[in-house]
């Protein structure tokens, strides 16, 4: 029986704003923990030499239509960003400091994150912004600011990137059950289904 | 309530051999025709930039694994054949040729094409092989010989790809509900929900 999902995403990809959404409740069903990691596309990205969707003709206004669609699906809000795509360093930054001493905290870091980027529309990339989101959300946000300097979270989330790569994620959301890769959150009912039967 | 799917696909494409073993099942449960209509993504892609999957590094493992995964969750027969991507001008003309006079024909001429591609592992680029192809479906292989030299047909291939372009079409199966776009197979059950529910 799968034992775990790791939940890679970017925070800076609404496909893994939906997923974020959906993801616990999925474990929960199938009593299998959900592990989040936070990752930087772009640089996986420069070893792929994909392109981010919403840059590519013709594909820019699907995605729009698309991710509209998607939101009223599933029943979450959604306000894009002004600016996208955006960096997403300081957000993974603040994530992986809080992850190292409490993941359960680091969720609803992650949440509160995602939550300002697509339900808000907020930009996330200034560290005074993540700040904010995190005290709203009942962390220390002068810890946050000072943290995010740390040199041992650099360090992580270094290490989460290179992880990712290794395990061949490519894209937002990744969804690795034990080792069987999924990507995309339209792959969700197939990660249901292979913690369900146990692989097929 | 919607009245037409149309389904776009290239016979090179994988996603759309399965998308072929389940589209007819889900418009006769909704009452709703589907038009098939085969393209050159090719063609396409020099518009849009975008690369193959087969072909992007990181992604290729991905795929070759994904669509095993996918062809035993549908149950359904894969081999991928041994060149691919591959040309599907010949087949797609053989279409177009049939679907001029008779559509339902057309649709059954595409299943054994698309079957010889990836259940059977067949080279479907030679003309004689798609006429063998048709032969065994049941049509006249010499007239499909014949047939795919037609300049009326040909034009008739070059209308479809330009109206596809038109409509946005990028990618492979894509489906268009009425005017509403659905990419990838894995938003069949999207389709399906448009279907019962009318749009949301």
């Amino acid at each position: 029986m799968p034992r775990q999902i790791d939940f890679y995403f970017d925070f800076s990809s609404p496909y893994g704003y939906f997923a974020s959404t959906q993801i616990e409740e999925l474990g929960k069903r199938h009593g299998v923990a959900v592990r989040w990691r936070p990752i930087l596309l772009g640089a996986i990205f420069k070893v792929s030499g994909v392109v981010p969707i919403a840059l590519v003709p013709l594909k820019a206004d699907y995605f729009n239509r698309d991710t509209a669609r998607f939101a009223r699906l599933l029943d979450v809000p959604l306000k894009m960003p002004s600016q996208f795509p955006f960096g997403t360093v300081t957000a993974c930054r603040a994530f992986y400091l809080i992850d190292r001493g409490d993941p359960e905290a680091a969720v609803r870091l992650a949440k509160a994150i995602f939550h300002a980027a697509f339900a808000e529309g907020r930009d996330i990339c200034p560290v005074e912004h993540i700040a904010e989101i995190a005290a709203a959300a009942g962390f220390d946000g002068d810890a946050i600011m000072a943290g995010i300097q740390d040199g041992e979270v650099k360090t992580i989330l270094k290490q989460a990137v290179d992880e990712a790569i290794q395990r061949g994620v490519f894209g937002s959301p990744y969804f690795l059950v034990d080792d069987e890769p999924f990507w995309g959150v339209d792959r969700l009912a197939q990660v249901e289904a292979w913690l369900a039967r146990g692989g097929w």
